[in-house]
């Protein structure tokens, strides 16, 4: 389990999840949006840098991996990430945390680790873009598709929390 | 100088400088767009992903590296760059091309490696997303700024090409 916890982020309340803010530096013309670096302490290794685009009113829910480990940023637009800890071995077993990830308040990296069921949603302004840099190329072998309405996730994505 | 052509993708005019279309795979709720994989043949090495927001009728440039070469990609709205060759070593020394980057007809990867000058600007939809993909962490004493309008490009963002 991606249990341990870099140096200069915030752990949240999942076994290996963790934040850290971004840096949104002014400029001419736009920012520029920082996101990962090797030279960081909470990078580990590069597998993928891709975009998933959310439509206004799309739920992407769930998604699982075996050994691919996420690092999420939103760019453009805002979105809500549930996290959902399937690990039955995990001392957080069925913890959720929800997330908002976008400028201006919370440009920051989301970090989730192998065994954690997670979804998103845009929120507000849509489309909305959500960059993920893993740590693994992906492979269909390894990341698992759970339907949104699954009772295996104690989340309702048609609530009012949606 | 980075001449050397990875296998699969697009040379172009200026030695070193190449494209790799990409692809945008239609999905419910909003396609999947790539950009780099750890194991295709034109990867390198990873150095930093960012994002720079162009708002609409902004010029960003020139930019010029010393040993950084980048790999950028539109995710959000279309952009203009223009890559001019300042090697004065390079057998394409002085030519200049510009690229259109973004969905729906241009979704691609351009490389653009140390010694070239190159800046861009939001066509159409803005604020667009340039995504870079470097293969060195951003350094301020390998980047080069030149002002937009300097007699050392021989490009004019002002006419009706910008």
């Amino acid at each position: 389990m991606d249990a341990l916890i870099p140096s200069g982020v915030v752990p949240c309340s999942i076994a290996g999840v963790w934040t850290k803010t971004l840096g949104a530096m002014p400029g001419k013309g736009g920012p520029i949006l920082h996101m990962l670096r090797c030279d960081v302490p909470h990078f580990s290794i590069f597998g993928e840098i891709y975009f998933s685009v959310i439509e206004k009113g799309a739920v992407k829910a769930w998604k699982k991996h075996k050994v691919q480990a996420q690092n999420f940023a939103c760019p453009s637009g805002r979105i809500r990430i549930v996290a959902y800890d399937a690990r039955q071995a995990s001392p957080t077993f069925n913890k959720l945390e929800t997330f908002i990830l976008g400028l201006p308040d919370h440009y920051q990296l989301l970090h989730i680790p192998p065994g954690i069921c997670y979804g998103f949603a845009a929120l507000d302004k849509a489309p909305a873009l959500l960059a993920n840099c893993a740590d693994l190329p992906h492979s269909p072998e390894e990341a698992e598709n759970i339907p949104a309405d699954s009772s295996l996730v104690p989340y309702s994505w048609t609530g009012p929390e949606c």
